[in-house]
């Protein structure tokens, strides 16, 4: 399958792949710690929310910060994204605040962001999930940021839910969870990920039409 | 703004405000406790669940009970609810009960109670949620109070979630947390909120129309 | 009450009873301890999910699995299933992987199988709210099994969310938890609760008719 | 085995029962869930505390207190113990207050209590384990309770890490967890773990002389 | 009381002082956020480990680290600790890395900071033990920073275990817990916290001398 | 550094080796996986335990056991071990019992195993401290396995505390943490550690004669 542009290649995945196949397709190839870690319980706002893009990074860590431009980091990276990023928040989940917003939201889908993952909490729930904008986080909270926390670095490597994420790797995320793609796996994961997507239904033809599980897994080796 | 009535209030509140503009308003203020902890991961129990009204308190505690009149002091309360009340029942999470259920439910809203907030577990979640009133808890459980739980007292100032609440102060609920108003700044909290909801329109527009961040937050120091 | 059948009482028993009633005739009955404990925060994918039916169980532990034949266990148990059936996957929160997943549902059905409750993680959690199978879970992941986590033992008693099951049960789950019904118990409880289905209406019959919660409860004695 | 009192079967208890061999034996009788819950990991302020003896129950809930005798409850309990009580604070892991203290402790030893066990925190530890009074807790807090937390009931019977308990049953504490041993059965375990406590020596003899354990359980069936 | 120095004072304050005691004062005084969340479960290495200083922060997040002089913000702290300082890092719970070790115990006290508090994990547990240096953390942890987490600043305010935190301010950790006092209450709370600690002996000989709590409570207020 | 057998070997690294130290060169060679996760709070009986050998495993599940030969697996893999050999035990936080006890340590200590690492709870904690048989676990229980808990497989590879294991590796826990030595890593990793081990005490000399951080880390590289 080839893609005219990354942005179509996102859109593609957005539609067609699901994060299980993506993780399974790593795992064979000896990647085995891609996926944020379950325990982290990051969810969608919505349950159909799905993105995938490129990574770009904020840290955020508990720092109290001045009245004095405190946002001046995370205005930055907002203002940098291109189309076809996904915001990585990085934090913590013990931070009582929701370092995403429904104005961050808003500003990052107008700069053709499609995602935001966050190990955190967000605000505005129900205006987000009101945009469709994807944006999957740990919980939601009321409370601002300011004197609580402080992104202290962006576009830097991170580790978000207990895996390590660099900036520019691709980033697929939906209802079961996040999955970042090593750099030198991109291009074997994806196509290995289209293919895979086209088996998938002639295994579930195959159990739908009543062939016992034995079968169909001596046959297609996929459960 | 003009309110005839509380009641008049409440519902505008319940269709314009959120929770993170209370919050922020309070913090502002020097109040920076007044949102139930998001740690306690007290959600409503469908989305769009919205709530505003003055507190009412229920305080549970893991006691046996015995068999006669189990819940006397729960029917009082409940049936001294007035209008414009929110029941705000303080437990605690590790309780394996469900303190609020459908019966409940029903007498509250019978008595105009615009909702409910639990600092613990509900029952009968299908049928609150059929019902469209809201309830808000920790989570859900099918196993009775009796012998595991009782009210203990009602009407007295109680700790939810983690923040001191009294009876009689406003408190707000919807998806993104729980936000108590201090009863010395319910005026000015609520005024400058209708006033925050304008602006904030502003800048959604602004950001929508493809202005940069870092203009918008220099005009308005809102994100 | 006379049900045809089983699986006509399953039906009915999907269509007019909640957990809470089940779970409030057994602790009457002085079984204590036959919800799966609500710390354990399993939930159906979907919030309509209920499901009743013939426990079946999956012993699931933290072991790596050889690539030769690793869901031997997990193909059989399935294979086996019967009408009325429901899969009860014991395993444990710390397990990383999803245990559960969108071929085994199709399978599920496809035998007649009426749901599956996991004390784990599921994937595939958009395809399976599609079909519209009733899974219950602790949480969703990506994660595949191999060499994380395997079937060790099927049809064996188990421990699910801190409960003693046992093969054969009649097991009840909706949003508010899941109620393993004891055997000797079976015929009394679905009895009883048939006919608190009925009285539960003519209680919320009379607190929406604007009654007292106080005489309500002196004549109904539910709440 | 005849105690002269019942201070001297606490002593002996004390000193040669094990938290372990009390519940195997209500264990072995069908009373299956009167060790607190090990999830609540409540500990022995110093490794050697042990303590046997009556309960009396002190119930904490989240409560702002009056400034006006806040402690009149506790107070009352505390001076009405006699010796071989056992204070049983009832409260709840989220409270952030330490609800037993070193002067507490100094009262309880000075009316002959034998231990306190809290489900919850503790404060003053250093100078308790000074004092060498068996205290257990969830941990330690140095946060007081005035205002966050209050005793609201004394003397009545309480659910205690996931277990109910009544005033006047016998509870052992130990490294290893708390008992609460149901009056019915009182009698028998004990005498059944005098027997126990000589046997099991013959047990570590038997291995200690390098026995094959399958040679030593076949003939005591103890592990 | 007088003290000829800052030094002075520290050491008394670790004589005589308790957490507690610290925070009671506080509360009294109106300032109810300084101790830092039991929650957070921060304990000493060793029970009898207590420490007085000057704050001195370090900011950790979960960033991967490059190579080259990965701990130079670090390094530069520790070697700008002056006698009575009290290293706090503020980091949080989920880092999987132990921030603090041997052989920055060993520089630190080679530089007369008093100890250090880590909202997160530690590493050389039995070397530090070994030192008498006095730490706290949530645990420990064999795995180093390097690519997982990184200080990000140092001597800025930050949020430990849910409170603000700011460099210059007096910490006193022990055993209960770990108190910041507010730089506008710091003259005030030592001198009540010395008065306080000839009460409380009174208070102790009173109840050991087999006085009622009632008696002792009217008399002193103080339990 | 030479050793006459694994057994020298095994003794000298408790003698002289830390996990930390263990995990940094296994980090640096690439293997980043190694020890058992911090957070699974994996804890010594008493903090001097040390203990190196290499893995037996036991695999625990939630699983109901029948009365007949309850333990057959487990006394098997008892019987079974050598000198040398350290048990290890996975199973997973939510059980409720204690998997491993006193005369479990009798029986593994008289066949020459070097310690028990246990990815659950134990009973029996004062007798094995007494013993000075090194135990660690995640907590303590009284409560019994049986029909709760079973041994399902022993001898095979396991998943402990999120790292995957397999019988035969060389396991090295003290009161940092368990680190699991990859086999194509053992000859170099020890060898490692052996010169490690002389490394730092130059360090802490350099640090303890009041040299700055800095200039140690510029020579040494070791912090």
């Amino acid at each position: 399958m080839r893609f005219r542009s990354e942005l179509e290649m996102f859109a593609f995945m957005e539609r067609e792949f699901y994060s299980g196949a993506i993780s399974d397709i790593l795992d064979a190839m000896g990647f085995r710690n891609c996926a944020a870690s379950p325990h982290a319980l990051i969810r969608p706002l919505y349950p159909q929310a799905v993105c995938a893009g490129r990574v770009r990074t904020l840290l955020n860590a508990p720092k109290r910060t001045g009245r004095k431009d405190p946002y001046k980091m995370a205005i930055a990276l907002m203002d940098s994204l291109v189309p076809g990023d996904v915001a990585v928040a990085a934090a913590t989940g013990p931070l009582e605040t929701g370092i995403m917003g429904e104005l961050s939201a808003t500003a990052m889908r107008g700069r053709g962001a499609r995602g935001c993952v966050v190990d955190g909490y967000t605000r505005d729930a129900r205006k987000i999930i009101g945009m469709k904008f994807p944006v999957f986080a740990r919980g939601v909270s009321p409370i601002d940021t300011t004197d609580r926390a402080a992104v202290v670095d962006v576009d830097c490597p991170v580790v978000f839910a207990g895996r390590r994420v660099a900036p520019g790797q691709i980033v697929f995320a939906d209802l079961d969870g996040i999955v970042f793609i090593p750099k030198e796996a991109e291009k074997e994961t994806i196509e290995e990920a289209v293919r895979r997507v086209r088996e998938e239904s002639k295994v579930r033809r195959a159990l739908g039409s009543g062939k016992k599980v034995r079968e169909v897994w001596d046959k297609y080796h996929v459960l």
